[in-house]
């Protein structure tokens, strides 16, 4: 009768919560996208497992709601953060058309949280989270959230910055976000963040402009005050250091 | 000769990560805000511990990165995520001055995060998280970006919303949002969270505006498309349901 929504955080089992660890341990189906589950599920033997591919999203939540509402406890699993374009939000919705069941989210570790680290300090001021997928999102309103983040000075972080279909995605970001800065602003990439592969740069706005990339990166843009510091991408929160 | 910057999580140690109990295992020096050094210091035993209180963020971090720099593992400990408003971004700019030293930023799970599992699943789609704390950042430049990010119909997740000089920022900035979208956008409150006391609350953003919160909430507005589903606060990414 309970569903958790349990975020795994960026990859590496040193990096997901004992409150995560928990949640999993107690439930009697594992459920989620089939790359996620793969990766954890020789560590919690003894589980149902629940899997289905990617863009079978709907489909994964009414499995794992149904299977609660018949008397399991099941844990969703997600990459990164649940509730940060993860499942919490279609468990949730899902779970309207089934009688009441329990569900609780347990957070992990977000993207943008795990690159930061990666890449120094570039989210110690405001920033806007964007994904640039327009799989459910029209691509004109992701181009006004990129023009009114760029304008009010936001660090950007970008999730799902390119896919096979939307590779030149990113250089239209890059092209909305130089009407507003320089092209001397400093800037992130991180690929395979916490996994194996890991590994991230530090460059220009210009530069980002005509880097490829790929779904397992997560893009930053800094605001007009972010520096490179030997090599990192920093964010001054203003405070006067002499 | 390192430092770690480390994230803390929000509050609970079931919320702290392996790799962050590692780093403060390995260290030598633990370092931080008084309440958190305070918090945590007896579960690690034989640490010298450099604590100074609140306001005195740059002495705090000169002290850290001096004691690395003179051959200390130092772990300088923040509540939530260190690079979310907090000590890495200075530990980078205040190392500037000093030989070069390691400085290794361990993520953990920021108040935004950590809420938004609190009250359902806020932040399944863009947000731009904003502090109203004006000891750093003019107040006009807050206003700006309250204005914009709430134009840009992003989710908007607020830290800092209030102390004892600032009680009236956050109906400040509800009646910025309020220009952009209706009296009836979901909002929610989480007060304490992680901690003992936790409490929580889905509201209007009507209602919001006549709420007194203290500098222990953080505040999250909604999109247009945000509800309130069996009393939990939930933006829909798009998928269809049916």
């Amino acid at each position: 009768m309970k569903c958790y929504v349990v975020g795994l955080g960026p990859g590496a089992f040193s990096q997901m919560t004992p409150r995560a660890m928990q949640a999993i341990e107690e439930s009697d189906v594992l459920a989620g996208y089939t790359v996620y589950v793969d990766l954890i599920k020789d560590h919690f033997p003894g589980k149902e497992v629940l899997s289905t591919p990617m863009k079978r999203e709907v489909e994964r939540c009414k499995l794992a709601v149904e299977r609660a509402a018949a008397g399991s406890t099941v844990a969703m699993v997600c990459s990164g953060d649940a509730g940060v374009y993860g499942m919490a939000g279609l468990i949730y919705e899902v779970a309207q058309d089934y009688p009441p069941i329990e569900i609780e989210v347990i957070p992990g570790i977000t993207a943008a949280s795990a690159g930061a680290a990666v890449l120094g300090a570039p989210l110690i001021h405001d920033f806007a989270v964007i994904s640039l997928s327009d799989l459910l999102t029209p691509w004109q309103r992701i181009e006004q959230r990129l023009a009114l983040a760029a304008e009010g000075d936001f660090v950007i972080c970008l999730y799902n910055p390119a896919s096979k279909k939307r590779s030149d995605y990113l250089q239209k970001a890059c092209d909305i976000v130089l009407r507003h800065r320089s092209a001397e602003t400093v800037c992130g990439l991180v690929r395979n963040i916490g996994r194996a592969g890991e590994e991230s740069s530090v460059l220009s706005l210009a530069d980002l402009r005509e880097t490829q990339v790929d779904m397992f990166t997560t893009v930053y843009i800094g605001n007009s005050q972010t520096c490179n510091l030997r090599g990192k991408m920093v964010t001054p929160r203003g405070y006067r250091i002499d």
